[in-house]
């Protein structure tokens, strides 16, 4: 249950954790004439300052990220109008669930998603009923080709890993269980992370931008000979874009992702989110994660993508597109069905 | 022969088939001030009217890309005024030989050049009339190092294949036929896509942008440490830049091609084009294929690039280049000299 | 000594010599209202005629680069007021010790940095001050894992190459000595080369981009399976972003490089600088390079890059950002605190 209908509609303010995709998040903010408030441990608050177009206009500071749950710090963003912007450092900092149960600021988009995104299996029944191709799961003994092990809640791509059969997969399991990791098929391709924004205002889902994460050590590997065991910590973003005859499939993707939230959590998926693929020889997405919020590769396009220069005619980063619909449901008085 | 002569040339439209680059075609062409004609399949159409700044302000729907050719649909656009934008699924769908004898819709360029771009051979001469450095033809028994091997015909890289002699050529050639391939030097290196606009009406060839093809499966090959077959199918394309001493050569490049293309098919060359190049460690260049129409590789620059800034000081896209150089033509009275 | 204290301020002009960044500094200077000046030889001043927003509005023709040093070319660009613009290929044709002993002209920033940049010992003695992480340097018999070999004064990466261990060392070493080597610990990992500029009018450094370079062969590596030997010639560049959560450990790296030169060439480092890192899997930077000048990597950004949009509300390249401080010097009447 969040206050927004408490809220003065008039003196809105956008917030969220100093991190992440929160530069975009205050930029774009700014843009469309909103205030803006950072969260920061007090490490993080000079990086911060130093930015005169996305600095927020007002810190709350914390001694850990504990505080986000505090009474006393929800309070003084409930005074202050604000909606949370929810990037994926909100919420590894204060979990999917407290944000669902604990969590009374109005925060942007359906908090339902938080929850679906963030556990192996439920992603993989929303894309699986989205109808996106998924790599196959497998069990140890079923490893007969190259496959990636993830382990479960493993962080931007730490302590992944691949294997050719399943000797090798006790090899390298180490100390985790069995339990706690997946085996999937690797899909070998280019990788694709297409940045969706669903708008409930406008009731129509755009597609927003692609990036290619860059991860370490294994988007250094091509440089030498000598084999090193890969790493997937992710550590930048790369600008791409896409065949065009394939944009059509890419926007059914998005679609179906949207249609396959209504079902799952009502009234569903709404805001940005992105859509993790792979792209075969033979032209075809295999997903292997669904973000259900804005996503650091965003970060790519602060001024605009390559797509969003078609729908909108000025700079429109992912960032600004969520202040612009904070905007728009605020002018059709319907700010409830943008926050959760 | 075309029926330019017949146009009102102040209603004047833009079309052409929605796919490839047609987003920015039409971008470019509705930022010029000209109506845009979008031909499609019906399945295609909705992705097309998603985009409000690139949605063609009218459809042509077509069963089959064959249809693009009756005499119904050329009569359609000549009704409409209409100047075609060849881009590359336009070419391959309706074939450069029939674009040359059997369209009367003014299309833009020089049909000449497509005949020229469509063969292994006919490019090959072209390329080595313009003095570029073209990777070795060989023979199979010429094998001797690394070497690729294109089909005839083969589309956007699919079914190429590498060999480092004579009978891993045999081996992998499987059902082909030795007719139907070409065997070439593999040259190691960084890739360079060289966008270039040869202006009738300016009397220049500028120099517009950079891309790299992201092709699957074998940009995605670097990731892993296991042999799989590499294969090149164009998925997608990132931006780049060049080291500002080669940038002489290149517009050299740009600037020889088009003087051949006079030789060649006069009036030459004119429009967009690309120069598909890889940079060796002493900084040569080899050209392995010109495309003499815009290609994919320029939607990484909807609003301009790294290069056309320098030209212009409004974002530039090689789609709007395309309708800036038709209404500079329409007020010159000289649309004759930019459409075939 | 330079003659800054001579100049008429309202009559100044921007030079620098027609490469490497050059086009960006022309283009930056013009939109900031200065007059431009190239140094070229005969055979690219074409080239630089071609782009109408980049072009000089004057050049000045070298037989050859050594006339960069002539007192006749000097009194030429004294007498026009001129402050030149110190890149890579300025620094390479004209030498670190001659600007600082025989150039009179004002150059922007300050000399003492090219020294400091200049000789691979200082660098290192520079960045250890600076508390970056500096990949080990070891002798040929502490060689127990992989290395880079670099040839003292190889410019661009040519030269550089692999080693394992000793003897693999010695073998490749080939007709150079060991004292014209470095040996340096092979870092695996992501390359980000973060542009600054530390503004002495401002009083603040600020972060304007990151880069990866394009080096032939070495990224053309990933495409085949054979082994082929790599090599590190700079050939272009393209744009990436990084982690937010690493910006501030960036930021602090970048003014630590300045307060670091501070202590070693008085007043210390001032306009545009790089730090060349490699991003490993637990997310630390190793810096291998500082460039105490403008990098070629800023021309992916000559409308700006995902940064300075944050710090401006135009398109604001590195080279525009000199001419900006130029400018801001000016009016503030400090032009001798931003040239040397």
């Amino acid at each position: 249950m969040n206050n927004i209908a408490d809220y003065k509609i008039d003196h809105l303010s956008i917030g969220t954790v100093c991190s992440h995709s929160a530069l975009q998040i205050f930029h774009g903010a700014k843009q469309e004439g909103f205030k803006t408030i950072g969260l920061t441990l007090p490490s993080r608050k000079s990086t911060y300052e130093l930015f005169p177009l996305a600095r927020p206009d007002e810190f709350i500071e914390l001694e850990s990220f504990k505080q986000l749950l505090t009474t006393e710090n929800q309070k003084k963003l409930l005074d202050k109008n604000a909606i949370i912007i929810p990037h994926g450092s909100f919420v590894e900092y204060v979990g999917a669930k407290n944000i669902l149960e604990n969590y009374n600021v109005p925060v942007f988009g359906n908090k339902g998603s938080m929850i679906w995104e963030s556990s192996r299996e439920k992603v993989t029944q929303w894309m699986e009923l989205a109808k996106l191709n998924v790599p196959k799961y497998k069990s140890p003994d079923e490893i007969d080709s190259l496959c990636i092990v993830k382990l479960g809640g493993a962080k931007g791509g730490r302590g992944f890993f691949l294997v050719k059969n399943e000797t090798e997969f006790y090899d390298k399991l180490g100390p985790n269980k069995i339990e706690d990791v997946v085996v999937q098929e690797y899909i070998v391709g280019v990788r694709y992370y297409h940045h969706f924004f669903h708008s409930v205002i406008k009731n129509r889902t755009e597609f927003l931008g692609i990036d290619q994460r860059l991860e370490s050590n294994v988007d250094g590997l091509h440089r030498i000979h000598e084999y090193v065991e890969p790493s997937y910590t992710v550590t930048g973003n790369a600008p791409v874009v896409i065949r065009e005859s394939l944009v059509p499939g890419i926007i059914k993707m998005g679609e179906n992702v949207v249609k396959a939230s209504k079902e799952l959590f009502s009234p569903g998926l709404s805001g940005p989110f992105c859509i993790e693929t792979i792209c075969t020889p033979d032209l075809k997405f295999y997903a292997f994660e669904i973000s259900a919020r804005i996503v650091a590769g965003t970060n790519v396009y602060p001024l605009g993508s390559q797509y969003s220069c078609y729908y909108f005619d000025e700079p429109m980063s992912t960032g600004r597109r969520i202040a612009r619909e904070i905007k728009e449901a605020k002018q059709n008085d319907s700010l409830e069905k943008v926050v959760s």
